[in-house]
């Protein structure tokens, strides 16, 4: 066991963050260190709330929760989706879950900043809600991304096609400032999953069944969080439904999962009046010698194994 | 011959503006009534002077060629791309060219207003320079586009792909408002041609040579202003020749030339850092009664019959 | 009467628009050419109605009123101030009002564009309403303001100090980016009348009631259009009354109104969020060969001799 | 001396910052608890070490140096102005200089967190560098600012006069999302000292001559760092000499320092193009009920009583 990898999952659970962690959890070669909160698809307390919620279905409350940022870099916070409920986690009552008490006193930041420096090297990030957290911890510290193995992202779209603007994915327009200081100062290898990619990689309504329908707790658990989502998608005649954070995660879990991909330079627009949080993508074959070469800094992926891509989903709930 | 569509090319030539034009000009069926310049790959006078060249070669000096604009709508021009030389032809000399006493006193927005009115609902216009005569019509006169039939642009992309910059196309990125003002005001069916088509339809290097080979004036012509051109791409290993114009224009010649297009909602950004210049649409599926909803405004061509399209453009040079 | 100097107003009146109008027409030594009319406070056919009802008031019908843009540089209206009614003229009944018949037919930027010919070198231009149709002049003709002896703006600020959002002047605010090219491009001697120079030279209403206290038909027509906006800010605890159009008119027809100025280097912000349509000034003093030096562009009106000022109001109402 | 105020000051030494230090050593009921560096004039460390070369001047070796962020939220630091030399002390060699090991181990912003809570509701923040340390501490913990009893900051212009550009003051062009974050989010009263009242209250000459002859060490100390900057601006004719974090200082010191000043809503522009960084005034008077009121967040200093204000700067020097 002393080869296993050492993550940290910086999320805002949301249904797809709580599917992500189950994930994470369901492969004995993964060491969840800890996971860290921030505002994003719900209030940064109830983010480290919910992640709580899921470690208890899985029997993990040993993880460590820390309570992240509770805004945006710039400090305001947009309306969210109403995809995952007003709680994230589609407002299933839930009178058995662990209280604020569980919540680690220790700032996300400052847990990103120590992890790093304790597992320097080692540790690695997977982000799949808004990147303020992971900005703060560069601001704080230039030297953190040095001491991450690697950081995977579920964030951004590199053919310009939103979700929750015409032009931005949520995570990014969520704060734009923050994908910014990340993409260019994280200074460790990123790969980032698209909007689109998820999007090209939706799953059918059967698999989507076929997974909530193990006879374990963690299925319970998704599929009673899931009925919001999939109610609000369904009556919209959605052909099919589209997972995002765990598409990240699965990369994450396994190199293999990815298909394909393009190693560029990427960036994030801040200043739009259309385009604010959309990642533009720097596609021109320049010579390195170019005074206009951008040196490749993310690892966007492009397309999945998709039957592998839904095994690990599989796996994350059936025992 | 009382059937033949009705149409002015508002263009900056630029080789593949000439290129286009004599695309038009072998096509019985279509009656070229006036060409309108504007500042784009030269300044404006130069582009007239370059279409009266043109039309030479064609012997269609009867064609009047008018002078629209000489800078954006903002009125700061930038640096072009050296693509097409300094006077946007390739720099060829060319001492038996017409003057500039051939080029028509009238501006070429009031041509524009004019010949809408003489032909209205006939006329259709094909853009393949920076927007802002067509803007600047509108502006003056916000009926213009109700008595086009149609217009084909080429600039913008779709996927957030840029030419001239990361994230914008050279004529869009040339007058980013006037871009906006045309998608969003013209209100007259309109074709848009993104860079992602262009470059998804190069050409080989040989379909290249053999198109211009020709034992005609018009090949010999189109083969010495590209020169410049294929000098500059080859040394960069380009594997291909990418036309621009001519896939816009060749859409307007032909319907059956489109293999396949969406019909959505696009704007221009205007303010962004990065983006300034990039077409933005609305992939967002919403029904007509969403307060979100956006009705579609432009026809994206998104793929071609590759092989129409180079018919198209070997007939231009072989007579 | 040889030397009488030629004036064309561009305005949206308005009721300050009026007042300049019979400023203007009050002063023996002024030819007024022509009224160009352009969207602003009220439509720009209502604008035009409305120049004619003044001139109507005036005994002056023949001088020409030609209607000009009727949106801004981008298209986009934005809403107005409800302090000129929804007319722009205190929505008050005038059954006997000239009819739509009355206007030029010939478009308000043709017209400036025409009569800059006719008399150039000598046309005078003051603008009081949005800089639409000046910045399509100049970009159908840059060499339009060569033409113009001079122009007087009302629009713009030099302190940051906004009416209608916190840092923009609703002029400026109405097309920002007119307001950026006429200053940026118009190239003749340019006098800014600032708002906070408005806001400094208000009148008592002591002196606003005297004004209108005329027996004449000019007295009792200004009176009437200006009940609603007395109306309007009375109720506010207004302690005075602030003309705008009235302080450049007036700074025109004597330059001994100008009581201090500066000559600087002024732009016009069309990015901001909060600044757009601001007037920015280089206030640093810099060598002329310093990089970063900005030639002065404008001349911005900082104080007036208020008496004189107040006579210029006076007299346009007294006979 | 139970009763001595508690100041934290933020800066970024600079020679003005270094006299303003002086300033509030010299004032026996001040207890400067920490000393938090941010970068600006220099970079962070550098930042550090002039912090301790004042510190030493004046024996208060004894008060912590801590270092804070070494860039703005965004990450991009601008080059400075040469005014304060590279070293932002003028460039004068001091070999005795405190060394890099006698700055606090501890991170600026967690001081400034930590500060606020040992001494919740009596510290005192004066900041006169970019305001980056106080909007992450406000990232961190949102309630920082109501545990602060006040914060002064130099910083920002009421007028729209810049002095790096031509819009923006330098601390607030320096990290324009941070002013705008600390203007909007920190809660607590907040003395703004602006450019242009700065400017208003230059010194002259002879007084900076004078102020800076005792025969003390600081007097020696602050003379030799000036030397820059006097040999930088005497050249070209500067009139007199402008402190400014000084008068930020002075207005800390005593409130008998402030003459005039206004109470009133002001945020930060940090999307323009020439207006990024500009302090935004609502100078609009609304009712309280008119949806577009703006509680007022900020005192801004328009004025200086100049005799008490220059006092304070000499008593500093003077023992
Ligand atoms: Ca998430
Ligand atoms: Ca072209
Ligand atoms: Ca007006
Ligand atoms: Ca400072």
């Amino acid at each position: 066991m002393a080869t296993r990898r050492k993550l940290v999952i910086d999320c805002d659970p949301g249904n797809d963050d709580a599917m992500s962690i189950l994930m994470a959890l369901s492969d004995v070669n993964i060491d969840v260190i800890a996971i860290t909160c921030v505002a994003g698809n719900c209030d940064v307390t109830q983010a480290s709330l919910n992640a709580l919620r899921v470690l208890q279905v899985a029997k993990k409350l040993d993880i460590p929760v820390y309570t992240g940022c509770d805004a945006p870099l710039l400090g305001e916070r947009k309306p969210g989706s109403p995809y995952h409920g007003v709680d994230g986690l589609g407002d299933v009552p839930d009178p058995g879950a662990p209280g604020i008490d569980r919540i680690q006193i220790e700032h996300g930041v400052q847990a990103l900043l120590q992890l790093s420096k304790e597992h320097a090297g080692e540790l690695q990030l997977v982000s799949i809600g808004p990147l303020t957290n992971v900005a703060m911890a560069i601001r704080l510290d230039s030297a953190f991304g040095s001491r991450l193995k690697s950081c995977h992202i579920m964030g951004g779209n590199y053919q310009g096609r939103g979700n929750i603007t015409m032009a931005a994915e949520f995570n990014f327009y969520a704060d734009p400032e923050a994908a910014f200081v990340v993409l260019g100062q994280l200074c460790c290898p990123m790969t980032v999953m698209p909007w689109e990619t998820c999007l090209e990689h939706a799953i059918s309504w059967e698999t989507h069944t076929n997974t909530r329908s193990h006879d374990t707790e963690k299925a319970r658990f998704i599929k009673s969080v899931d009925e919001w989502s999939v109610n609000y998608v369904k009556p919209k005649n959605a052909p099919n439904f589209v997972p995002a954070d765990e598409a990240c995660m699965a990369c994450f879990l396994s190199d293999d999962v990815i298909k394909s991909s393009v190693h560029v330079y990427a960036t994030v627009e801040t200043k739009g009046h259309y385009t604010s949080g959309q990642m533009v993508v720097d596609w021109r074959k320049r010579d390195v010698n170019d005074p206009l070469y951008k040196k490749p800094n993310v690892t966007i992926v492009t397309g999945l194994h998709q039957s592998l891509y839904e095994q690990l989903m599989d796996r994350a709930l059936s025992c």
